[in-house]
């Protein structure tokens, strides 16, 4: 399959889960003059919204760094990537399960924390074997990437799964630890030494 | 027409419904600590999102492989493109329907999953029209593909109707009986000899 | 701006559009062993997204009809554009609301039935002035249209106009009958001689 | 990053977020012949879906306007990009809140106005930033424009960021007023000398 099939469908999904994501943010109903009050209280469902936002975005910034040196998808990848959308369009429910009970402390924040950090994990798990299979069938990159490039591609991409998983652990303890973690990861892809362009190989 | 817009139209139904089935998900509200518990009773919401995903994936994949081969589009090949994007974009309704009623036994759950095969069937009886229109109306098609070729397509993109409709007597018998065969078309499909991207022919 | 730009816009706008719908369409709950009967109950849900789906397929296709032939956009014309998309993106609205007071009768559903009609006619009324300002603007125009040709679009194009304002007067006496002619005037541009791709002009 | 790839994927950001306004428009349920009456009442849902309208188009315009004479963007550009579509997605948010809250008047209407006034202005002063970047760094733009129409363009992007910001101080006293000055807003950039496509220089 054409590769620009295969990125202008993912990206519909990246655009679309991004754009979702603002269902989560609620309207108080009834509210009366308790709505700016009601409107703060309801704080975890804009850290949310803004967690999940940078996630999402930063996918599609990977995922291009990936693609774009992509000359043409097996079947392999076809199935590695729908495995990375699966775990993407998700995101939007996690979302919500983190905005209606971050604020109530205990065992229910903690699940959805868990929740939340899980689906980042498996997003992170699919997108590094991506790209390992991307790597190492070099039939299927163009030639422009030289093996420096790929090894220093291949440290970055691979080293959100470990951080991913770190914050399944953290979100037994701390809820929003867990969320600093994966909001600092995504701040950590877009800085130049991130990966997603480097520079002078580009 | 030309097929590269009746192809941009039709992968951003696909994105979307695919995308869209998130919302079927849902948040418990007012939990408590019972949260954990009542995500895992939801079980069926989890299951359904993942064959429906699936399925439409699959549907995208096989869309692609018919029509790039296709030189221009006429109005009935659109029209029956169109009836496949009518019951595509319904996936999530009956999804949602699975979610909710799957877990009750007896007589709702074995209604949801009729309705289920039913809707995925008719999807493949008008993914298999297509097909057939575009193969029998050789003018439509690109010079590339072989007689074999397309028979061997034939053979593959006409299995499915069949084996949806299968799915509906079973779902009168047993839902998730109904709904494992629906996955595992959708995992034969995705598999090299489901006709997808035969190999060499490509 | 180039007509790319605007089509792909567009094309977006009527795919999120026709795959909305289907949000439309309820799933009765907690209806245990009355879930058959509350699903058939609920037949002007079904009878909306068909209709509904029907209408902004043919607005996506009657729309590339005019586009295609459009070597530019000016500011006017993005103006009409963006006017047809309001109305477009507006559809699921009525859509709901024709599901869910149609099976009443009386008042509410003339009510839903009239404002039902009522977009559909803005729409046409749109689409209408779409057309007539490209074809009196040649400028815009890409050369191979006939004169021939420009008169027969007009002709089809502003038909659909005054059948829609058919259809609210109607609406006043007869929901049903109302979408019954919103949905034959769908089947008719669908038709070869409905205008969309003119045979032997194409 | 090729520039096609961050117009298609704000495109979709934009047609998104337009087309999920309609959500916002409630259906009133069980309302029996109160029908009409209660679709009266809630005219601030067909205000906000209107000037919300209005807003996307005109940013996805003026988008355009520069992502156009772009030759390449850098990584503080896609960051910048990013900045705005997280404001512009967010957009059917306050929608809703204002359409829920805009006929309460007091306290509750003004806070929806502020937060809807609050929204626009920060997606304002991005779609500033972004511009100001770009005609700053005159390496990723493309050699057509001149000195003159840069600053011309200059003038007209930052504009917004200050009457955005008058709309939050008028939504102190005043939902409707604020609400009418970014409709006021949009219109101008709309209108020919509102900097979109400025007719000799394009």
């Amino acid at each position: 399959m054409r590769t620009n099939r295969l990125e202008a469908f993912s990206d519909g999904v990246f655009a679309i889960a991004i754009t979702l994501l603002v269902l989560e943010i609620r309207v108080p109903e009834g509210a009366g003059d308790r709505l700016a009050h009601e409107l703060a209280q309801q704080w975890p469902s804009y850290l949310a919204y803004l967690v999940s936002f940078l996630v999402i975005a930063i996918i599609w910034m990977n995922h291009h760094a990936v693609v774009d040196h992509l000359r043409e998808a097996d079947r392999p990848l076809l199935a590695l990537n729908l495995f990375l959308l699966l775990w993407t369009s998700l995101i939007p429910w996690p979302t919500r399960l983190v905005a209606e009970y971050m604020r109530e402390g205990g065992d229910p924040e903690r699940v959805a924390a868990l929740i939340y950090a899980g689906t980042m994990t498996m997003m992170g798990v699919a997108f590094g074997l991506l790209w390992r299979y991307a790597s190492r069938h070099r039939d299927l990159l163009s030639v422009e990437l030289s093996e420096a490039e790929i090894a220093r591609r291949t440290r970055r991409f691979t080293i959100g799964s470990p951080i991913y998983g770190l914050s399944i652990v953290v979100a037994l303890f701390s809820a929003p630890a867990s969320l600093a973690i994966i909001a600092a990861l995504a701040v950590y892809y877009a800085l130049p030494q991130g990966g997603m362009m480097p520079g002078p190989a580009r």
